[in-house]
């Protein structure tokens, strides 16, 4: 009941921004007194910090208001993508304190050295983050393939083309300190930050959220949750089958979407060859000088996409589709196809289709936040402050 | 509180068959007074039955068991398809009652007469249901189309050919005494049936149910409950497109599954022509014995569906793919090429391919259960009994 109680209030503030005892008790329907106390323990743990009774903009005399703290507790982030490792520190007020990011060519070095790597950088943003008064309250790790449900272990990694591994079991010990640890999918990652801070307001909770970093991935979101699946694998779009008898995929498969629309499908459509990790930002500038090969590549690739966003469309029926990751930065030149194919295809058009404005970020932000948003659900488990 | 209290009561029953008082307190964890006070209340609105101290079979004095009542409130489930309409009575205890069925064209009347009927044959199943003692606790409608979201209105059906239509209006005055209806989409109520009485045990929860009158349709069950979309309009797999650049479809797409592996398009494959309604059994008959062309037909159809499946597990992960209503008839022969294509195409073989018992009654008994579990979860609000 406490820990619920102390969870309405920081979610209070994270909703509606500063806010004085007096309008927290409004919004959690707790009596001042009770809020009084629950802010004094919030605040004695540097989760919360008083603003001071005369606040600009303000008329008549509102209370101190009481805001969320940009010390204490913060929710670190990593991603290991397929050519760059990237890490962060986000505070409760949501706002990225530090980032740092390599890039590293994952796709061929063993997991022990790019998680050796990825410790390395993890503990650089923790120290700067200290040096800043936060300190890590949890770690999630966004990897670019499934993770077994309710462990560390990733399970597969197409792209990487790793054994399975533990990254609980490799990453523990990298702080001086252990906090808990998280492994999830990017994908996935990628949607909660477009459902928590992608700006499409609270009303867009049905959506499909399409991501690429060489492979294709999606993440579906139902009624502002994560569809899992049974075995943790929903999501596959990369392996819809949009050309039935066409090209072998290397999953297998025949036709797969991955096969038109993938990262190294567009490049070799536009015969193109870019050193790995450069495929997407040579593809973009290349478009938007107007190349014709890259631009007829990428009409290709974003029809391909309407008919695997078609099937998509039949079964999920989602409010929409919103094209992030990596196809955010090409989405200008893949849309309008994949657009024509889905009208084409459905009477009428349910779905929007929506560019993420959070792109290639999505995934490392979602993990940050994911920490955070633990912090704000059962604010005080994260410790007592250090000092 | 008390509703809760009285429905778990129910409930313990319907999941557990005829149990003691104090077995009842057991399961829901309430004194035993307060479990006999329950108990008399249910057994005055005859919703349980006193089965008596000597049950044989019991050892010991195992306290009068009480039972779900075969008289009283039941649910009454109808069904309007596109060459039939089917009405039947199921009582607390699960059990079909009464059922009556005619074959109807429906495609070719207009929605006044064919509701006209269908209240006929309503009034047919709650007189006779009547006489044995039950009376309706609520009408549930299933409908060939996507039905708006808490309403009784018909958006489309798309082989009925009706314009939008409005049940809730149409059928108000059928029984002498109104009971709460609602109407729902048959692919969804065949799902739930699957879900509640298929037989799979308790385990199945995450799967698609895949069911053809005429048009492909399925629904997609998630930890239980049914995926509807943003819309309404999840689950339209006869449309999924099998080969993009294929047939024209009549929804105004191309290469729809529908054009594959529907009625007609199989019908037209073997070069075949049956009159409306028979269709499904003369294919049966034929492949039973032998027929090599209907054979081929299946054997193509079933491809089609494999495909469109392979993007369903791709997207969804499902535990299994349960094929239904007139599918479930064909299976023997359309579920061997599905099964194929989905190995060629899946890695591993996640998602079981499993053929529904209840087949084409699957929407019809969903419909009446639907009333029968309204009335576990709220026993007393179906009114006091009639005598």
């Amino acid at each position: 009941m406490r820990q619920r109680n102390l969870s309405m209030v920081m979610r209070a503030i994270a909703d509606h921004g500063p806010l004085s005892r007096a309008r927290i008790a409004e919004h959690v329907g707790l009596t001042r007194a009770a809020v009084s106390t629950l802010v004094g323990e919030l605040a004695g743990a540097e989760l919360l910090v008083e603003l001071g009774r005369d606040r600009p903009g303000t008329v008549g005399r509102p209370g101190s208001a009481l805001a969320l703290s940009d010390r204490g507790p913060a929710g670190l982030g990593a991603e290991i993508g397929v050519d760059h490792l990237a890490v962060c520190a986000v505070d409760l007020r949501g706002e990225v304190r530090v980032k740092a990011e390599e890039s590293a060519p994952n796709r061929d070095s063993s997991p022990s050295l790019v998680l050796g790597r990825l410790a390395g950088l993890v503990r650089r943003v923790a120290d700067e983050a200290g040096a800043g008064g936060l300190r890590p309250a949890g770690l999630c790790v966004a990897v670019p393939g499934p993770v077994e449900r309710g462990s560390t272990r990733v399970v597969r990694t197409p792209n990487l083309g790793w054994p399975p591994v533990d990254l609980g079991d490799a990453l523990s010990g990298t702080l001086p300190e252990p906090v808990p640890m998280t492994v999830a999918n990017e994908a996935n990652l990628g949607a909660l930050a477009e459902l928590w801070i992608g700006g499409h307001g609270p009303g867009l909770t049905d959506f499909v959220h399409v991501s690429a970093e060489i492979g294709i991935g999606a993440a579906v979101v139902v009624d502002g949750e994560l569809l899992r699946g049974a075995h943790g694998f929903a999501g596959e779009l990369g392996h819809v089958p949009v050309r039935p008898e066409g090209l072998p995929c290397r999953c297998g498969g025949r036709g797969c979407l991955e096969q038109y629309a993938g990262e190294a499908a567009v490049l070799h459509a536009a015969g193109v060859v870019a050193p790995a990790g450069a495929g997407v930002e040579l593809l973009r500038r290349s478009a938007s000088d107007g190349d014709r090969a890259v631009l007829e590549a990428l009409c290709g690739a974003g029809s391909a996409l309407g008919i695997a966003l078609t099937a998509t469309v039949q079964l999920l029926d989602p409010q929409a589709v919103v094209l992030g990751g990596a196809l955010a930065e090409l989405a200008t030149w893949l849309a309008p196809a994949a657009e024509e194919e889905l009208r084409r295809r459905l009477q009428l058009p349910r779905s929007r289709l929506v560019v993420s404005r959070l792109g290639r970020s999505g995934p490392l932000l979602g993990a940050a936040h994911s920490v955070v948003r633990a912090v704000l659900d059962d604010p005080l488990a994260s410790g007592a402050p250090a000092g």
